[in-house]
């Protein structure tokens, strides 16, 4: 794909400087940039390596406008990052293929389920009997719609996703391959050593413009529903337990774990593998640090933290014994600054 | 589906207070509940919460027989958190279909597979060649079961499950969405920088009453088999790596890892995000808090832990740093501990 | 199958100590071996496992010959442990029926798709327009191969799993199903309090000799390719981010995550359920222990650590309070260090 500049620029409603005239055929990063590849700089702080870039443009912010322009062609938009998003979605808009609309002659569709004409089902998908899937919805190949579930206007089940009977998605989401939404919760009674299973009654509700990893679980509710609102993406291999509330634009990273009936404000963060346990409470903007394990409710926004620093093994290893004996240095301590305590009397 | 009270409270073996005739329409949590839905409380310390509630009907134990009846219709049952899962079962029973026994068209069943007239194999679904699938299983749509696996009677496979060749699961299982079960376990010779592969030869073998988390992996074994034994439950997103060894009526949270050859006891849980390193044992009767690295065996039943304590982030940046010299820290403890000794001789 | 011990050491290029007309059925571990196993025994530390063996015979390395030979047939390598894993493939090689070449009639193959004709095409798998596959690929049942993907000489893609849209892997590699190789990696511009998309542009690139475990994440690049040098090896559940460069024979266990743009070097290791995050760089030869988080780059070689170590709860309970408080520990060892020195002067 070769792109006008001066077009490019109209898109993202930036101020060029510069030929108009000329091209690009790729995105890329300024490093590695060369004279058919559009780039930008997003922070201020890296501007040193404007001057050593190849790039054929550069999108930057009002504040390098002169340093950039000083090199060559330059689109100036107010925030460059979001500029740069917004150029990612045209050119994959221009350069993708989108399904057409229709239901390919081997997927599964059983009765009663309402296909728009406008959304398409691939080679191998199956809809469940009352199943709704809306206009521009696009079924993948090989993925799974369960009876009663419902599929919102353009949202995209990526290949081989399971949404479970009874669920539902609003519009404009995107879930990744292998997904699973509305496996069971897991709730069992204990009784004489056995476990009893409770029936997940609940189901799984999930908002607009909601992206879902790939191989991410989210369980329906064992009574009601597991809710998450809208706006909220869930990187790769999440796992969201049952009853899960999952407050509008929170963005969480990989293998991050929200046990059951956590309860998650507005606008929070969870960086990669950090574990949220069950039954607790998040205010908005609360934001945790990739390994961290929240064990109890947090009532402020702010940065959580709880990873074990790591070390070379050898310091590790003299620190974690110790710590195991921590609470027993700290009776030492105290009884060290006693008997100072008493020395100075 | 509405349900006479005086029928719920038969097929639950409870005591009825009330009139038998009022019915439900649902079952739901005590503070959302309304004259339509059947409640329970099986905790007595949440006690209060029983005279706010609107449920049409409430679920309690004997202690709280007066209490609830003084509100309105009770079922008195010996343990009701036990008679809430079974209130489920029967309720998922009568509102949900069972899918009906056969092949469906769209399914491939290779030569040599035995299936019983009494299973349910689903669009799309495989069953390799020699693979026997009992009385009552349901293999559901674009499940996966390999040649030569075996399927016990009345367990199910949901949508898109594998079950490797090989693999056996017992009777009355359930296997969630995504599931891999039988996978080459992670085993690699070194050989002058490269990893020369050491072929799975083993298998897994799954028994009675056993749930699969969705996404959940089990490995089969490298020479002998690893082994699942009756009334184990496995949340989603689990890693079991081969020759493990995970005794009866074990319940794993998501997200655990065990690794290769650990022997786990009869009757362990383990919290989500739990690590279980290999080549290890435990005990009956060990619980494993969520988040915990159990690094070595565990002769002892009990509970184990050991996650860092999170906290706001400026205060774990500080003590995370100080923690990196705790082994000096004691060095210097010590040594005033001696200066202290020596100055009181 | 009943092998000769006599052709076993052919094949093992080992020396023969025993009657080769004896014949074995199973390889199997030392304590539960029989007249018809074969077994190994790499480590000289387990010498006295030997002798209570019952097996048919024991691959050794010279340094044990005599002890080996003098309890039965015997087959004596430099290195037993790779004897023993190349024992497995061969094993493996004869015991496995390995797929026909050809197109399964109920597989969808888009047109421009380029097929060898020595590839084989599972039941319901896809091949999406211009995807090729080398002689020797298998794609087995209800995988997906997207548009434009390749895979190369003799790589198996187990049953379900997903290679993405233009994303490719090389010769003789090893998918295991629910691996999704090429989703989105997870990038979003914050605007006004919601997450706008960075549509991924790259893809992933996967060399030689290959294995990605089930169920195993490795999403597709934001602007360039998400890259796994030859000869790598990923465990199950595990997630790579976007724009990971993986040097080539490194292995990773299970539920590990390595974040965006981590660069890893040649012939690390990193144990079950460690966490690296992103945009930091990694020399060969780095070691990671289990359930470590990574959180700066490596410079030197070596293992490097950083769980917490478990213990009883209430123990536990004791040390992770004090740990909250281990900065003013700290402070008030070093205040006691200044009174000492004080009343020393």
């Amino acid at each position: 794909m070769r792109v006008r500049l001066g077009e490019l620029s109209e898109r993202l409603a930036g101020e060029f400087v510069g030929d108009p005239e000329l091209t690009v055929t790729r995105i890329g990063p300024l490093d590695s940039a060369d004279r058919e590849t559009i780039s930008f700089l997003a922070n201020p702080r890296y501007q040193s390596q404007l001057a050593g870039s190849a790039a054929g443009c550069i999108i930057v912010g009002p504040g390098l406008r002169e340093a950039a322009a000083a090199r060559g062609a330059t689109i100036v938009c107010d925030d460059p990052y979001l500029a740069f998003a917004r150029l990612t979605q045209w050119w994959a808009g221009q350069s993708r293929a989108r399904p057409e609309p229709g239901i390919h002659p081997t997927a599964v569709v059983e009765a009663g389920a309402r296909i728009d004409a406008a959304a398409s089902i691939g080679p191998m998908a199956f809809v469940g009997r009352g199943a709704r899937i809306a206009a521009g919805a696009v079924i993948a190949a090989q993925s799974h719609v369960g009876a009663g579930a419902m599929v919102g206007e353009g949202t995209v089940l990526e290949p081989r996703v399971v949404l479970g009977e009874g669920c539902r998605i609003g519009a404009r989401g995107l879930v990744h391959s292998g997904a699973v939404i509305g496996a069971d919760g897991f709730g069992f009674a204990p009784t004489e050593g056995r476990w009893e299973k409770i029936e997940q009654l609940g189901s799984v509700v999930i908002g607009d413009d909601v992206e879902v990893g790939a191989n991410t679980c989210i369980d329906r509710g064992a009574l009601e529903d597991t809710v998450i609102e809208d706006g909220v993406k869930l990187d790769n291999l999440i796992q969201i337990g049952h009853n899960v509330h999952i407050g509008a634009h929170c963005a969480f990273a990989g293998c991050v774990g929200v046990a059951g009936s956590a309860r998650i404000g507005r606008h929070c963060t969870a960086g990669g593998g950090a574990m949220i346990l069950g039954h607790l409470e998040i205010v908005d903007h609360v934001h945790i640090t990739a390994a961290t394990v929240v064990s109890r409710s947090i009532r402020k926004p702010g940065q959580y933290s709880g990873s074990f620093p790591f070390d070379d093994n050898a310091s590790w290893e003299k620190n974690a014994a110790t710590l195991r004996q921590l609470h027993t240095l700290r009776e030492r301590l105290r009884a060290l600054e006693r008997k100072r305590s008493f020395s100075e009397e």
